[in-house]
């Protein structure tokens, strides 16, 4: 059926954003030789380095004696791999709302974009086109819900930081489950405009969930939009050692194990995206611990997902990333092992310590600090300059109270043998694992825009019905 | 055939070293389920980050409108891959030397050592054994060819940094083929004991080559030992500059095609171990031109020993890494695709510069060198910093002159986009490809040990036949 076909058999309409509404004779999704998957999985763990890979899976083989999850799909050969060139139209490096958008929209689009073209092209979002076809759709992610690698998935919009926008935009989409943080998009508070979005969505028939509480309880009978936190949520470690968070605040793994909960109730499927969105943050900013305990909660999201998926035999996974960030690597050094065995027993992220820092701590107490919660001893000179870097302002990215991240990190490694090539994107290929039908036919090098038809083709959807 | 058996037989006998003799009427190579392979190539771009194999197709898929080979079969699907997990016996970070003994002993062994296990095991070289089935068995690569990564195929040493010692035990052990730098282990005048090995080589039957037209002369009906250079072989992208050493000195590839020519006349076939040696060096030096053209050599030397298997049938092709070096990437900038342009151009390594510059060397002269070889301008200040570091001195590993590598690198990276983590070797898993009988086998992820028996295996050898 081509889209001429498909638009006169009277059975599509375009609302607003050019959605495509949902019907119930659809017929399209074939059982041909393109593909026999009913739902996809896809996660993304965003500006995962390939050092950032590897050091989570050292970290969990030599603390807890087991491998990631992640590796463990390779070393049993229970997934197809390939590298991805992830480049956007404008740069050999991308941003993640360009990465996002060559999956998303299956063409590139210029870093800062989300699915418009160079040339002003709209290509539907592929989580539209999969809802236009019955499918049950969403997004759960440990950033802003509204942030670029989830909004790439559903909606067009020339700029990422459009997130207010975005946040309006999903309550029309009607999507069926979204959930991460970001609430300063939906409050009154939050909103330039003052609208309680929170309310809208209520009142248009959202289940609305707030903390971990809300979400358990939520049974899919209605969409279901989560918020769990003003901007993005806390980094794993922080999490896990704070109890008032542990209680409020859903895991990656269990916002994705509640929407695949409801998601898979329909007949029709579902497709969905994971994100690990933090640990691009933690890339950012060069913060060790809040990376490898972030990716090692992302690789929770991966079992439950394979879970799912070995039982379903009808899900098609994907775990990626969108581009490499900061190229992390474990050093030589006499010492590595044992710098390394340090991160076994941190407590908290960089960015956590940073917070608990004021112009008035001594240096002795910020020393005490990084102790006590990172079993790293700085030189007092070291706490000064850290302290006087407070004065100064400003160093890297996602650093809205300009906390000297590199200042610190650059102290840490000689303590921990962890060593980074800077603070942004890399250009490096991204790794991808997939499993389940449609798998075979990967490849083992694909550009990032070619996954769009793919998942299309694994699902048995035919290319020109939306071209 | 057990180990007992094999010596039962008579046929079997040791030899200095712990040498297997060869011998013409051995039939444990068995066309069983483990195996056909009856070739092996083993090529190993020594110290590849991930970042460097990206690196080098982007320059070749923009510079020469062609994907690099080793990218190439990814996308043609042509080979299986695994993630290789490298540590060593004591650090997650290995050195060549244990890298290599993983491989050409089967056990780890620790940093520094050449197939002398932790507890002074001595297993046997992969190529002894190889070789005492009847097979020709050799090396070739761009560094001394008594250096790490070729040794761990060869000998037994505690240390090695033993090279004049390991260039004599290649005379004892009298493989097919053995190209690369390092005359001055060879060489009366480069050896303490003052002994002309050269001269040893020869009385001993060896055809001993000495420049690019000797080695193409040698037509197999002696052993080869080619030595081309006083240490390592000058970067490929200095001997493609250079009239003379072009026509001197061959390519990893030139040297990968004789050698294959010679050893494959075997009709018990061949197993050799081909390394782009210098990528490593490239690396620890911070050097973006060397790093990406000696990738780039290496290539062109995968695609030499994939035509050959393509057309043998019968050639098992192993193409990794022993670790990651100094994680260099393509960083986000602005300017990042302009800036990587430069390289396209570049006619010259930073060794090669360096080495050009005296303390007589004026500011202007400096940055004259600079810009006219790599398009890139640096400033007067610049200049006065990379003057100065000569008198300072050191800095850098593989830096005997003590040439400022890191001092002048830091400035390139703002013009290149190239950034680096150190300059060390990092504990990131090893990209590696396999093609031909035996690859169908390949686990996603191995150890490094692990192919020690397997590449026995491929070739249908008992593990118990050594054990």
């Amino acid at each position: 059926m081509n889209r001429r076909d498909f638009f006169k058999n009277g059975a599509f309409t375009t609302i607003g954003l050019g959605v495509l509404s949902s019907f119930s004779s659809f017929t399209s999704i074939s059982n041909s030789k393109l593909g026999q998957a009913k739902n996809i999985i896809f996660l993304v763990s965003d500006g995962m380095s390939a050092g950032t890979l590897n050091m989570a899976d050292l970290l969990l083989r030599n603390k807890e004696g087991r491998p990631s999850n992640w590796i463990n799909l390779y070393e049993k050969n229970t997934v197809k791999r390939a590298l991805m060139d992830t480049a956007s139209a404008n740069s050999f490096i991308t941003d993640s709302a360009a990465a996002g958008s060559a999956w998303g929209g299956g063409m590139r689009v210029k870093n800062g974009a989300l699915n418009i073209g160079p040339n002003g092209e709209r290509p539907i979002p592929i989580l539209q086109k999969f809802k236009s076809l019955g499918k049950s759709v969403g997004c759960v992610t440990t950033v802003q819900i509204t942030h670029a690698t989830p909004a790439s998935f559903c909606v067009n919009n020339s700029s990422r930081n459009a997130m207010p926008e975005i946040a309006e935009d999903y309550l029309k989409l009607r999507f069926d489950v979204m959930m991460g943080g970001g609430a300063e998009f939906f409050s009154a508070e939050g909103r330039q405009d003052k609208r309680d979005l929170f309310e809208a969505y209520k009142q248009s028939g959202f289940e609305v969930a707030r903390n971990k509480s809300d979400m358990m309880k939520a049974d899919g009978s209605k969409p279901i939009l989560g918020v769990f936190s003003n901007d993005g949520l806390p980094y794993a470690i922080d999490r896990e050692n704070n109890d008032k968070l542990k209680s409020e605040i859903p895991t990656l793994a269990e916002m994705t194990r509640k929407a695949i909960e409801v998601l898979s109730k329909n007949q029709k499927g579902f497709v969905m995206q994971v994100e690990g969105g933090k640990v691009d943050w933690a890339a950012h900013g060069n913060d060790a611990s809040a990376l490898l305990y972030d990716q090692v909660d992302f690789d929770q999201a991966v079992a439950v997902a394979m879970d799912f998926a070995v039982k379903d035999k009808e899900t098609l996974v994907i775990i990626t990333t969108d581009h490499g960030n900061s190229n992390p690597g474990l050093f030589y050094s006499n010492q590595a092992n044992r710098n390394f065995e340090k991160l076994y027993e941190s407590k908290a992220s960089n960015e956590w310590i940073l917070n608990q820092i004021t112009p008035e701590t001594s240096p002795a107490q910020v020393i005490d600090l990084i102790v006590s919660h990172q079993k790293i001893t700085l030189k007092t000179e070291e706490a000064e300059t850290i302290l006087k870097s407070y004065q100064r302002g400003a160093d890297g990215l996602y650093n809205p109270r300009n906390l000297p991240f590199m200042t610190l990190a650059s102290m840490q490694s000689p303590h921990t043998s962890i060593q980074w090539a800077g603070s942004n994107h890399s250009a490096d290929f991204a790794e991808l694992a997939m499993f389940g039908p449609g798998s075979e036919t990967l490849a083992g090098y694909v550009k990032n825009f070619e996954l769009h038809n793919f998942m299309l083709q694994a699902c048995g959807v035919e290319k020109s019905l939306f071209a």
